[in-house]
């Protein structure tokens, strides 16, 4: 079985080496979250979290989700420690005060969310949707829609979802259907079918609510003429307590690759009463809040199942013996390929949480920052970072998942490993929440034009300062490789504007190469920031993980560059029907 | 639901236009094995198995096998089709005829087991281990062995199985511990536990024939102490019939990612009898046979898999309307990133076809070849390719598989439409059969210094003699990729003989690289041929594929190879125990 155990050497040496996140107690608001506050509380999450949680990852894979008569069972044990969890204060731990979170950093809540989700993304998803309910209802709603749900859905005695996707309706939301009737009350009628929705019916909470795209009579077709609703699973009485059951049912689960745990449900809305949030017809912008956070909140799901890849084929490469290498050794770890391997997921995974926290960082900065500048420049940066967060550290969990197999061999195909279900788990990661094609159509389409191309800009000089004060062997790899970015850069926004498929067939690996030169800077200052330390063994592992990603995978970046500048042309011309 | 075509056009493109398979006919013994003939074969065999064998893929992998008190229960379904399978001919196909077989190419044999693969891998794997184990006993049994198995065999009245991994000798067979004692009678009472069997226990044929490594008394340890043993199930009379059940059981089955309509069985033998196949000490030689073999078939599975992800998501990207794309088009195949997955499939799938079938023809001239000088280079080519056949066309249906779950979004994560079960059942190609790290290790290692080099140049000179007579966009850019990989061809032998390690570390890489190389110089033969028929959209669309690989993916040769010939001190040196 798969096994987990908290990184927090690791999670402390990025959060307070790497990133300063000292910094984040001279934000006005936190100034209690001192790094020793931090640590304090990280320490106590991950031992909650290793003990109780990660065991049950393997058995709520293997017995699934039930559906029977409207009603959804959960895997035995998910209950139990969501109780657990919720009363521990956890989903409230990033929330505000005023309305029943404990007001701490979004950033705490992030690093809680990667180890969360290593030890069962089934069970991560049933609090992060909660906690995204929570964002767009505190974003987007009124005083008194606050005032409902917000505590209830910070100390987790209700659940949340997100209800958006229908059949016909995935990536092109402007195809939506679903009908909002307005009713004398100011309350509105919905009707319509709603599908993959996580954590859509379950009883381990005593209300569910529904965040739920719709469209009003009157509203006009397509992408503007959606508003938001929220519709609980109970109606709720003017005294708090819970009413009548609304009719807003499950009518199947999914059965699915991975997230077993997770009850992927399709919903339907028989004229059930629901509340608009927001004005009207600003549905997608209300969406987004919750759309955006949601994204990062899946690629620290990609960051958990990398590390959840990574130090289980570690553990695995230096027990099994097999063979002896040409240095002598005879477990695994000795033989040039599989030290490859782990190498490769330790660059990959080491990297990218870097990427991850600096983005979460940025959020909080982005809201609590005391000047207007800094909380612009803050927006700038989550604005750019989130495609890659999210499609970077996904695409890297399938891909280091299906090297943790290939490291444990044939029996990485065996479910007792429980290495297999990290792969089958992962690969949703990279279609939900805007599949990853589309997280790097939004990089180039949108994230590189907004603000006369403001958000590169300051990327490239971000680390461009901090150039003169790496390591040689990273220093210079990584400017060439900026520059060739900066002017690939270049050319993708002047070709958007005249030929968007040329672009656009290259995204993807533009995309990529984006985020090696992101990792390519993250490794310059890991590696900066371990020599400044004291402890040699650590900072020497970190040049040798850090010399296999320049000489590796940073390297890759000029034919993804080349990619992308080719034309598209031809492809995009060519006959569809005959391939 | 997954649906499977044979791609007839296709196979008969590759076969005649591009491969010249009319040259099979000119080898002595293989007279009638004109276009016409196989033509007229392979399509026989995919109306049967579109028809009958394709929709059990999903219900073979929904139901799985099921072990009871030593017996193993298959699907619904792969009884009754193997019986009908058997019965027309197809398992015997490619056998000769002295043993019962229809004496056809094992060509013919390859392009049936890609066919067979697309449409259920775990069924072909039933039908594939018994040609496996009827080849090792052809190549190595007495003929008093011949007589009794391979009759059995090749009408699929018996079936067999390749007994060769322990618990603690997997890719390191040296470590395997089952014995074998000699009896008076000429005999051997096998002991030991071997896992992993694939097809070890079923009642779907009257026999099974277990061919196994084991041990002798006062064998040398490790490698040269390994024998090779037949051991039937029910022992066989004198007069042929069924005897005794023979004291070889299976304990367990194992629970898998996927694959599940195959048993992959723990066996235990406790005193089975059994009789030597070979020479005392000889059975790694004796297993290699078929082992080499099995290899070159794991690389039609995946080759199966990669057609089986392509045509399904083409199919898909031409139905699912999402979105309005650049150009107007409104099913999802218009969307430029969706276009340029499909196109990635294609290349990858109609390219690795050519090397697949390319190395079977080889293996049918290596055998039957008139003149000695052509089938020492037949073989040549067998051996070099085999690596890359197994590890390439693997590689790639997990890709490709995972490409096609992206193509169809959240629905691809969805069981019901079969597409996430091609990723589940791809990724077990990449492990058996030696996993493909063993496979570019194979390469580094044994191929390219074997003769002193004499693979690879043969390789490079056959590459070289097309390049004038191929399409410029393909010739230039391919003659540059043949150069660097010459050039690191000859940095990997030479560093290979003073620091292994460095070559070892690059070589998944450096097999990577070779097998785009080759891939190049089959787009260059598709492209002349697809010019040289008569059909202007086929050979546009050849054109239009052709481009995407060398703009995309040939381009990509340069950084792999630069990453093989960084040198892997540091990586090796470092203190694996830190990681």
């Amino acid at each position: 079985m798969a096994s987990y155990k908290a990184p927090l050497k690791e999670i402390d040496f990025v959060l307070n080496q790497v990133l300063g996140a000292g910094k984040l107690a001279r934000l006005p608001g936190f100034e209690e979250a001192t790094p020793e506050t931090l640590n304090g509380l990280i320490d106590e999450a991950a031992k909650l979290i290793e003990k109780e949680l990660a065991p049950l990852n393997a058995s709520s894979d293997a017995q699934g989700c039930v559906y029977s008569n409207r009603e959804v069972k959960l895997p035995d044990g998910f209950a139990e420690f969501f109780k657990k969890y919720a009363e521990a204060g956890w989903i409230g731990i990033m929330q505000k005060q005023e309305y029943g979170g404990a007001g701490l950093p979004y950033t705490l809540g992030k690093v809680i969310e990667e180890m969360l989700c290593s030890a069962s993304v089934s069970f991560a998803l049933y609090t992060g949707l909660t906690q995204g309910c929570f964002e767009a209802i505190a974003a987007n709603g009124s005083e008194e829609q606050k005032n409902t749900y917000l505590p209830k859905l910070a100390t987790g005695e209700w659940t949340g979802t997100m209800c958006l996707t229908e059949p016909q309706a995935g990536s092109d939301l402007a195809a939506v259907k679903t009908k909002a009737t307005p009713q004398a009350d100011g309350s509105y009628l919905l009707e319509g079918g709603k599908i993959f929705i996580t954590s859509g019916e379950h009883t381990m909470a005593d209300n569910i609510v529904h965040f739920a795209l719709a469209r009003l009579p009157d509203s006009p077709p397509g992408i503007k003429g959606l508003s938001t609703f929220v519709v609980p699973k109970y109606l709720i009485n003017a005294d708090g307590s819970l009413g009548a059951r609304n009719p807003v049912y499950c009518v199947s689960i999914e059965h699915k690759m991975g997230i077993h745990g997770s009850c992927t449900c399709s919903m339907s809305f028989e004229n059930a009463k629901g509340w608009m949030v927001g004005a009207p017809n600003t549905g997608i912008q209300n969406m987004f809040v919750m759309m955006n956070l949601a994204r990062i909140m899946v690629g620290y799901q990609g960051l958990g199942l990398c590390e959840l890849a990574t130090q289980n084929a570690i553990r695995y490469a230096l027990e099994r013996k097999q063979g002896k290498a040409f240095n002598g050794g005879d477990v695994i770890a000795h033989h040039p390929d599989v030290r490859r391997m782990l190498l490769q997921m330790k660059a990959v995974t080491e990297g990218a949480r870097v990427l991850a926290y600096e983005t979460a960082m940025h959020v909080d900065a982005s809201h609590a920052a005391a000047d207007e500048s800094a909380r612009e420049e803050a927006q700038d940066w989550v604005d750019l970072n989130t495609p890659l967060v999210k499609g970077f550290c996904t695409d890297s969990a399938v891909d280091l998942a299906s090297t943790a197999v290939q490291v444990y061999g044939g029996h990485g195909f065996i479910r007792e490993h429980g290495i297999e279900q990290i792969m089958r788990d992962a690969k949703i990661l990279c279609l939900y929440e805007g599949t990853n094609g589309i997280q790097a159509m939004d990089l180039v389409r949108r994230k590189l034009t907004l603000h006369n191309g403001r958000l590169p800009q300051r990327f490239f000089k971000a680390v461009r300062a901090d150039l003169e004060t790496g390591a040689g062997f990273i220093s210079g790899p990584l400017a060439q490789a900026l520059e060739e970015l900066e002017a690939t850069t270049q050319w993708v926004r002047e070709s958007y504007k005249t030929s968007p498929d040329d672009a656009a067939f290259g995204c993807v690996d533009y995309m990529r190469a984006f985020s090696l030169v992101y990792l390519g800077w993250n490794w310059l200052r890991i590696v900066r920031a371990a020599d400044a330390g004291g402890d040699a063994a650590f900072a020497a592992t970190k040049r040798v993980t850090a010399q296999f990603f320049v000489n590796r995978m940073l390297s890759q970046v000029p034919s993804l560059l080349l990619n992308v500048r080719q034309s598209a042309t031809e492809a995009m011309q060519a006959d569809v029907a005959n391939f």
